[in-house]
């Protein structure tokens, strides 16, 4: 029912990973049940199937890029809009169970991709332990508790969920790694512009030229509206047979983007809506908040624009 | 009014030149009052307050390239329409007095345009005769009538008019030059499209370098709109200043071309519309005829992508 | 002989015409021989034959916009390239014979490009004048010293030739106006860069399509090359056939234009080079000096990227 | 030693993979040294590290995409050149102890990739079976080997290897799936052109805005350089700084290819050469193969065009 705030939410779990402490930042999440599911298209899924009402999933990581399961199943299946994003700090930190020191720690449990992240801190505080890869930060938290390895490498709140005690905090590589998330839902009125929006979509390209991608930039370009991303997936048809992931800055409510849109929807074979959200605070960087419209590309530019050919065609003046 | 078919008309004179020749193959014009005008700007003006319906004054030709008067008048002063376009075969005759011959002829009066372009034809039949410059096609004939020069270059309709023999006909060196001629009236609704359209447009650069020009050519070209003429003329102001009289393929009631027209009113200083009218089919040559829209670009494809983001929108569905 | 500097001249007459006044800003000029043309065309066949060094013709005037003649001359017959441009500022006087007073004035001989761009001053100072057609400013002069008329409508020179009084100056409408001469030569080594040049080019292009002119547009965009003019004329084929004049910041020495001709050179069907030449510093207006290369389009920026591919040919480093 | 052929080879391990299977297929290593690597870093060490002379790592894959891991290990460090590409079909097999039936499954180890690309297959013969994630293809068929689970999901050479009996072959539910691999050397001249080649770039923008994109797009379209594949990976900075990964059609040594080089050079703020190498006949599929160079855009053209601006900057002629 639109209008209805969410109240079941899934996550990519298990518990005690960064999905869950993204997902306990949402205020309604926060009051309503959590629930986590084993895989990305398990989330995404029990939203389409109604069991849920959002699901959050992950989007990409500053170090690891994409997550290209979650791309891959937002363009499958029934449609699903993002309806918010979620940025998070990655804090890797270093558990064990209480009693453990440094000097104990002769293996340790992680996912690989944190242990690629945490490399240097590794071979600096712990040159001799070994690093035993396991499936999940939420599998190696676990498997620090059991006591099968000495400590893990994980989310602060998989160490909090599992009782273990943190040796050391901060310890990627990157201070500044971040995670960003998206609140999914069934498809509803986008929320409303709040003036720095993002609109995220999936193209596929008439043809596999650099014509084709130069057409869609056309497009953007000519209504002055930004991408602040683009990520390239298989299709699965073949090598070279791409569905590319836009961020474009704007909402779908905006004059401009809808005319870039429509003009996408023309050139491209297929383009799928994923939804217009507010853009997350998690940067002052310089360039990094919307720039307003220039000059020509404002709503009321465009208004006037739409008033002056309405007139011509009716003959009434210049 | 709107509706009222057109009865008083005024042409670029004087009496018996291509102007008048042009306006006769206009069947309103053949039924109603034709009145020469001494100047462009004294047509267009009696167009202006209201002394006369309509205007046929000259636009192009293919040899001498455009009339810029003709621009220049257009795009200042109240806005008028161009409703039709007459392209006109030129068709140079040597004309004298009946009983003159080739042989008695000494001194040839010509509007320096014409003995320009019929210079391969004097020097081969007239080496040795004197070429006069005279200020019309309508004064040489004037002027071989009264005996000042024993003949004059003019256009068939000036050896009629002033009951002068065609000692030659089609002298002029290009068999194929024709001038084409814009009928013009007051603002008013524009004739229906015909799928096979021409739209006259007057744009000031918002600064003058390639990107603006670049820039309109990219707002037509996003919209697959082909542009058949670009003019340069000064605006008065300084050397480098131009207003570009372009013509588009295309009606204003097109989707597609009242979408580019609007891209070009928020991109351009200024934006004149000057008519959408009917192309002469003065031309067999290929690419000489409206094609088809492309794929994506059809009145169709633009209400069906334009349904579609109302669709988004709305949150109904994808 | 490439070096040794011209030293007999042409331009276009009459004698006391503006060509003649602007060629006495070229210091050889004013040393060497200066003999008045009949026309454009007689004016450039002359340097082609061999008969004079170079001749002084006009390009363009602020008000009447290009000299189509003068564009139509250079892109036919042997070739000629621009030297120097000489922009003169058009200052139309009033003159008459000695004795004369403005209310003794009741014919006055123009041209009608002169009276048209004096027509607010006539209207005020002379409202009961009879204005005669003539067919250049020195004519007009040469009829008032001869009596014909009672004044003329002249250049400054002209009144001194014709040993005139002025009865006014600067009678023009628009007191900035001005006109654009160019020397030209006889192919050889272009003048050598002086930080602020312009090259002027006539293209033909492959087809005539707005995608056609684009990529015309493009080639010169993308090496950062700024048009600062373009026109348009009728190759006198068809309508819709054109010959596009381009002036483009730059010297045919710099890379980046180099480059840029090379592509131009690519893509049309005929490009004719017509001269890298100092461009006349007529204006202070901002946006008028040549700007310097932008990051990345340097001669140094060309070197550094041409030498990195020759590193990368032959295997020795990134 | 430059022109000395590669004798030594490492892999992406661990045996029996289809990385050692697409090795094999390339002559020069099946009478060399092959060493499987426990990770694509430490095979690209190897090569850094003059240990081997070539190392073969993954690059794409049809279902699962770009293998962000070599991505980025070919961007840092010491620079390496791909002088190969090598694609070959994804077959899966279930593999398990010999004497094992298909009724007798009731666990499958899979590397989580190889199980989600059988998910039908799984879905309709083993309906009942518990799938366990484990790290690699090698790993599950080492696991189904030693007893610890019943069967394996695994490349043919896995069953081979652990001399397990292949229950069901070809049972990836895209059945045209393939992956890219790319043999990769220290600097060296790049292999000779084949008239089918292509080109690896990394690129990162000058600034994160569509227009630096676009200009990248622009270089390789007005040099009608077609782009294959474009992949985004984050540099690790920050959300939204990314290098981009380009395939381009065409050898270092074509002209065109290398202009648009240069272009990229001046244009972006860091570029990096991956190689050029002849592109693997992997696909009949319409599109696939090297387009001749279109009309003004051969070497031929571009020796034409460069011996022209040459004879305008010596003035001989036109």
């Amino acid at each position: 029912m639109p209008g209805t705030p969410p109240t079941r939410f899934v996550y990519l779990g298990p518990e005690g990973t960064f999905a869950e402490q993204a997902l306990r930042t949402v205020p309604a999440a926060e009051r309503g049940d959590r629930t986590p599911a084993r895989s990305v298209g398990e989330a995404l899924d029990a939203v389409r199937a109604g069991e849920a009402d959002a699901a959050l999933v992950p989007l990409e990581n500053s170090i690891g890029g994409a997550v290209g399961v979650t791309l891959d199943e937002l363009v499958e299946g029934d449609p699903l809009v993002i309806t918010r994003e979620v940025v998070l700090p990655v804090e890797f930190v270093l558990a064990a169970r209480t009693g453990t020191t440094l000097t104990d720690v002769g293996s340790v449990a992680a996912h690989p991709q944190a242990s690629t992240q945490c490399r240097g801190w590794l071979r600096e505080h712990l040159p001799d332990a070994t690093v035993v890869d396991v499936l999940s930060n939420g599998a190696a938290a676990a498997g620090a508790a059991s006591g099968e390895y000495d400590a893990a490498i994980c989310a602060p709140i998989g160490a909090t969920r599992h009782r273990l005690a943190v040796l050391a905090d901060k310890i990627a590589d990157h201070p500044d790694a971040v995670t960003r998330f998206a609140l999914v839902s069934r498809p509803g009125p986008p929320p409303p512009p709040t003036g720095d929006d993002l609109t995220s979509l999936a193209v596929c390209l008439a043809h596999d030229r650099v014509g084709a991608l130069l057409a869609v930039l056309m497009e953007l370009a000519v209504r002055g509206v930004n991408m602040t991303r683009i990520e390239s997936r298989p299709t699965g048809e073949a090598l070279g047979r791409y569905v590319f992931f836009l961020d474009c800055a704007g909402h779908v409510a905006d004059v401009r983007l809808g005319e870039a849109l429509q003009g996408l929807r023309r050139v491209c074979a297929d383009v799928r809506f994923l939804g217009s959200y507010p853009r997350h605070r998690w940067s002052t960087a310089a360039g990094d908040q919307q720039a307003p419209a220039p000059p020509g590309l404002t709503d009321a530019d465009y208004a006037d624009a739409a008033a002056w050919v309405a007139r011509l065609r009716s003959g009434e003046l210049n």
